[in-house]
């Protein structure tokens, strides 16, 4: 039995975790991957931009990689594409919303026209390699996503990516049932599904709930309405420009990415706003606080986001004022909850009245919770379950649920990013492990910020750093100078004041009575000296010249 | 009009953020103290050890300090207590369980014996100075909790601290309602009340209903169980006590605070265990598996607890095993959701089972819900309204709460920390603002790291350091050797590597060709190759010696 008769299922993200989704199919000389979507960073991750996968097993297969699929147009799907195209230039399959995003995103880092883009609609069937790919409609926060049927040499795959079963979506789009079940009326081999809400009983509710408590909250604003979300939920902006239609309130965009992602859905026929309803923002803000209604973003308390510099007063072309209603139509992204809440303090502490999920249904989750994600098991029947797109206490869940709907046990494989799968022969099995973690971007670099630097951060934010400069004589070996100290984030300037002069006495002491081996000596001795007044480690540093 | 014939009540903690509650009533020369709580740090409080309230304003006046309530046991009620009686040496009333526990807290700060505790039961009644106070009995997750009627000389003062109504508690003993009555019926001016659950609709879930939880747990755990909740959470204890003598297993405590509590609180009788049931932790883990139970701290994710290092392998006494089932039975605190849920993952990875609150009902909150909070309003019919113990969007979510059960517009106040409120006259206005926030402790200084150390800690950690050392002739000017670089938290070692060396070059440029007027020369000059390499701003430091 040859090795490339197996297919191979390669999870490079979103396996493990939340966020920056990637994976990969391989059979033979061939490989589909689908999806490359970036992660934010966690609270520990000190001065990181943000996370992609870890896709050096594709670097070196970048020739017989024969695709991408991009099911959706969110951050955690298509974030990475720029990157990803830089090392592996294969055509990227998208629809025409997702399509439109990625060339947005490829204009703002400079691959503008460089990419070899083709659209597909739902509904359609692309010939990818040897993997013959149906795209199907599903309904998510944004428009245009599908699902994906992937016939393969080792049987049919559907890969579910982020999903819900809303049966009143803004679009009026159902998920194409019928593609369900006549999927599992072939056969399905294996399923992958999303599992970001496996632990979150019942149904999540429809776009449709919005509605009302949008209506609500016009009803009742006095003033400016500023509605934060985020700038790729095209849902939420059509239901907003439908409720300042009916309120005959005008709508402005405020912020790059809204104002173009708006344009770009506008043209495509993704968003329906009447041209009498949108207004620049300049205008809106000479307008009566009564008729207007702004929409930004900043929902996840993000401090450079337009809410987040209304909420510290620092934003440049308006600020708040009292009378204003602001909502963060969103949830808080797992880790935000403390930014979220800060922020929404301050707003109030600003003036304006803050509507936020907590007190009204103005946002629902895209995801499917247990009764959804237990109804595509039964609807697709399928042999083998992998849990996907989630952390691993969501995939466990997300397992559970499965053999509740009657999976065997051993059917179903929670693995996490690198763990390859392989189907072959009519059984899924575990392959090899490949690198699969997080690859940090900061800055320039990709992935030269390693768990190394990330530790040496973690230890300057502690307790901050003590610098001393010694200049030895080097015949004599006395100090030809006072030592010079520098120090941040360990004490206050005052008791600096109070602690430099005692060690450098305590220096010069080492170093004229000849008990100075090497910086080590300074090193250890400033280190105790400090612990013992202040129970605080700084890192000590001394820097050391005989001339 | 003397101004000694106003009640200040003076919120020196507790109202704008959850947690170090502290609370202080002021009529002429008499000063009531209530709650001495802590705080723990949020995500971006680098290397803070906790939070205490700012009683600056209590320093000055310590003499007129007639006394200090406890109404219970938990830390962000007793926590700061060592650091108030340092300053403010008053006697201090509590309950039999609270005194017990601020004795642990007292000895463990080296105060054994040096503070005049007075014990008080529910149902009674001591005079403070004017202050004339009740304590009651109320429900919350730890016994022995109390509310205050305090009688002042402004009128009648409900103080309800932390509360719920559990018509079912594991001691059998709820709140006092008739003694609310009975308040209503004497006219209360002034109610306080904790808005932890403010946004949270319903009813606060009963102890009990954990009980059948744990039975579900016992009964499919195979191996050992391990279940992780808050060493002061003594009711779980007793839940979990009389769940192991059920089902037959041996109950140990693991770590000093669950050891010291468990051990205080059966002596005070407030625990409940057949000697035959508790064992010690050694003894514990010679037996079969099956026939233990282990409950320990960690349930927040701390890395320092015992899960905190079952969960990275870093336990001294035991190893997680195959076959063990672990229970976080707590809520994360707002701020640790990430926390917990990665100790969870870590947790599964290493083979155990897991239950945590949001797939079991293992855990149930100590706070009140929205028809409790409006249940206590109408029991109480206060005149005015003042809601505590929260963040200010949960004050303003409880002030709406109180609007809905009719108390006026007018007579609800949201205050936070520092916002004096005058009760004189039947009227409660706004008095003087005194300064109320966070008072950092870390190490062995309270207060000396503030905002501008934590901001410096904030830039070391975003993009690390980077430190140049140079000497200089100071008669030709010309440099006496290389400038020694020494970099951290910035980049890799490798691209250290590739970057210190140009550094050196260009530094050397600088001073030998004369360019040298300052280190702000230097530093301008690196900083703005940095940035144009890496797109990152590490800190620069130069320490320049002229010998």
């Amino acid at each position: 039995m040859s090795k490339t008769k197996k297919l191979k299922i390669i999870p490079l993200g979103g396996l493990g975790e939340v966020g920056k989704n990637m994976t990969a199919y391989e059979y033979g000389e061939n490989i589909l991957v689908v999806d490359t979507g970036i992660m934010f960073p966690e609270n520990d991750m000190l001065g990181i931009d943000y996370i992609i996968p870890d896709f050096d097993y594709l670097r070196d297969k970048a020739r017989i990689v024969r695709g991408i699929v991009i099911t959706h147009g969110h951050e955690d799907h298509i974030g990475a594409i720029h990157h990803v195209l830089r090392d592996v230039p294969a055509p990227v399959y998208a629809t025409p919303l997702t399509r439109g995003l990625i060339e947005v995103k490829l204009a703002r880092n400079g691959m503008a026209g460089q990419a070899d883009l083709r659209t597909v609609q739902a509904g359609e069937m692309v010939q990818i390699g040897p993997f013959q790919v149906e795209f199907f409609h599903v309904c998510h926060s944004i428009p245009d996503t599908v699902g994906l049927g992937i016939t393969t040499p080792g049987g049919l795959i559907v890969h579910m990516s982020d999903y819900k079963f809303d049966h009143t979506p803004v679009d009026g789009w159902p998920t194409d049932y019928a593609k369900l079940a006549e999927f599992a009326q072939r056969g399905v081999e294996l399923l992958l599904a999303d599992s970001t809400n496996a632990e979150r009983p019942g149904w999540t509710p429809s776009e449709m709930v919005i509605g009302p408590a949008l209506d609500k909250v016009f009803q009742n604003a006095e003033g400016r309405i500023i509605i934060a979300s985020f700038a790729s939920l095209i849902s939420r902006m059509q239901q907003v420009a439908d409720t300042a239609v009916r309120y005959k309130r005008k709508l402005a965009f405020v912020g790059m990415s809204m104002v173009d992602n708006a344009k770009m859905a506008r043209k495509l026929g993704y968003l329906s706003i009447p041209d009498d309803t949108l207004v620049p923002l300049d205008q809106a803000l000479n307008m009566k606080s009564k008729d207007i209604v702004l929409m930004c973003t900043g929902s996840q308390g993000e401090p450079s986001s337009i809410i987040g510099r209304l909420s510290t007063g620092t934003n440049r072309q308006f600020d708040l004022k009292s009378g204003d209603t602001v909502v963060l139509s969103s949830h808080p992204i797992p880790g935000n909850e403390e930014a979220v809440s800060k922020t929404i303090n301050r707003l109030f502490r600003r003036g304006a009245d803050v509507i936020y999920d907590a007190i009204a249904p103005i946002h629902v989750s895209g995801h499917a919770s247990q009764e959804e994600q237990k109804l595509l098991l039964n609807l697709v029947r399928p042999k083998y379950f992998v849990p996907a797109h989630g952390e691993l206490h969501m995939l466990k869940h997300h397992a559970v649920l499965a053999q509740q709907v009657g999976i065997p046990k051993e059917n179903i494989r929670v693995v996490e990013n690198g763990q390859v799968l392989e189907l072959f022969d009519g059984k899924l099995e575990l392959g090899d492990r490949i690198p699969g973690g997080y690859v940090f971007v900061d800055g320039r670099s990709i992935g030269d910020v390693d768990h190394g630097v990330m530790r040496e951060r973690e230890r300057l934010s502690r307790n901050g750093i003590f610098l001393i400069d010694l200049n030895v004589d080097k015949f004599t070996g006395r100090l030809l100078h006072d030592p010079e100290i520098i120090t941040r984030g360990y004490v206050s300037p005052e008791e600096a004041e109070r602690l430099i002069p005692i060690v450098q006495k305590k220096v010069v002491d080492i170093v004229n009575g000849g008990g100075l081996d090497n910086e080590k000596t300074i090193i250890n001795a400033v280190r105790s000296f400090l612990y013992n007044e202040t129970k605080r480690r700084p890192m000590v540093f001394v820097t050391l010249s005989k001339t």
